[in-house]
């Protein structure tokens, strides 16, 4: 293999590009479509969006200290890319996409209906990072479209819900299963278990 | 849409899941795979990886102050769980999976030969949240490889790489191409192009 020196920049891939909703009240609802997003920490649950002060969402997003990230599908493709495109300044992005906002149980911004996945977030910190401002926030409530739960096991099956990846300036359906985590050692176990056995 | 609400966490998919390489000295070198991962910011570009206190990894990373993001593939799927799941206080990684440190440009921790880009990486802070640290790092380099990259516009084809995805326990490659970032404001872009010509 040879590597060569490539501009530095943001080449981190794939990621999600989820629709972060805001507001406090119908008027101000806004959506705003980020890659810069991620999970921070499991217990507590925290994770952040990287928004430009420039955004519209930002001034929202300050002053209320709470958003919701939305997963974005397949069938969602067009609404994601549109509400990061245009403004919420020139455009109610609800309305326009035909996206419904609904009451979120823990906070006052709204999730989106059409979405399979709702994390209510609380902002704890603003971090000034040149071109982003990051809002690292905590996790206060998790909303799951119903028929993607197992009512035997409980458990979500995100892949029935077609998630979106965002890379390199595309968007791509999620492809061919290539193994679950800790498959790359399953075998020795069962090679220990049969030698216990034995 | 029906939503319930779900145990709160970290459900926020699909993330990469990097393989993270650091350490000083060849005797130290290791690896760590993680998807608790992201871009911060854009200008500078700035990204963290957050890891547990109780890795092995995570003790070379707050003394050496640096790391490797290495993206990873479908043909490095066995790899890049192994290394997740497995410790360096036991393994030499990177002897055990065959894969290749070799320098980088810019900072003493190694890079995966066999990742098509790696991301070179100095922290500047690291934040304690609760389960995990999360290392806040500027971007130092980016090397990728030459294979990939485009002799006429010098652009690096991610596409071609094969890149992985990760989501909720488990790993995907990336499927169909679903669009490019504003392509659903291109046919308006468009229409209004020809209604200037016309």
């Amino acid at each position: 293999m040879s590597k060569i020196p490539f501009k530095a920049g943001t080449m981190l891939y794939p990621l999600p590009a989820v629709m972060v909703s805001c507001g406090q009240t119908i008027d101000e609802y806004n959506i705003i479509t980020v890659a810069w997003v991620g999970t921070l920490a499991s217990e507590p649950p925290m994770c952040y969006v990287s928004i430009r002060k420039s955004r519209h969402s930002h001034k929202i997003i300050s002053q209320s200290k709470c958003f919701v990230i939305n997963l974005t599908t397949e069938s969602l493709a067009r609404e994601t890319d549109w509400c990061g495109v245009k403004s919420g300044r020139q455009h109610n992005k609800f309305v326009e996409m035909n996206l419904t906002p609904v009451k979120a149980p823990h906070i006052q911004a709204p999730m989106i209906d059409e979405s399979p996945l709702c994390i209510e977030c609380e902002v704890v910190e603003v971090k000034e990072l040149g071109s982003h401002d990051c809002f690292i926030a905590r996790v206060v409530g998790i909303n799951a479209e119903e028929r993607y739960i197992d009512a035997k096991t409980g458990e979500f099956d995100l892949e029935k819900a077609g998630l979106l990846a965002y890379a390199h300036g595309k968007y791509y359906s999620l492809g061919s299963k290539l193994g679950f985590f800790g498959f790359s050692v399953q075998k020795k176990t069962a090679k220990r278990q049969n030698k216990k056995k034995n």
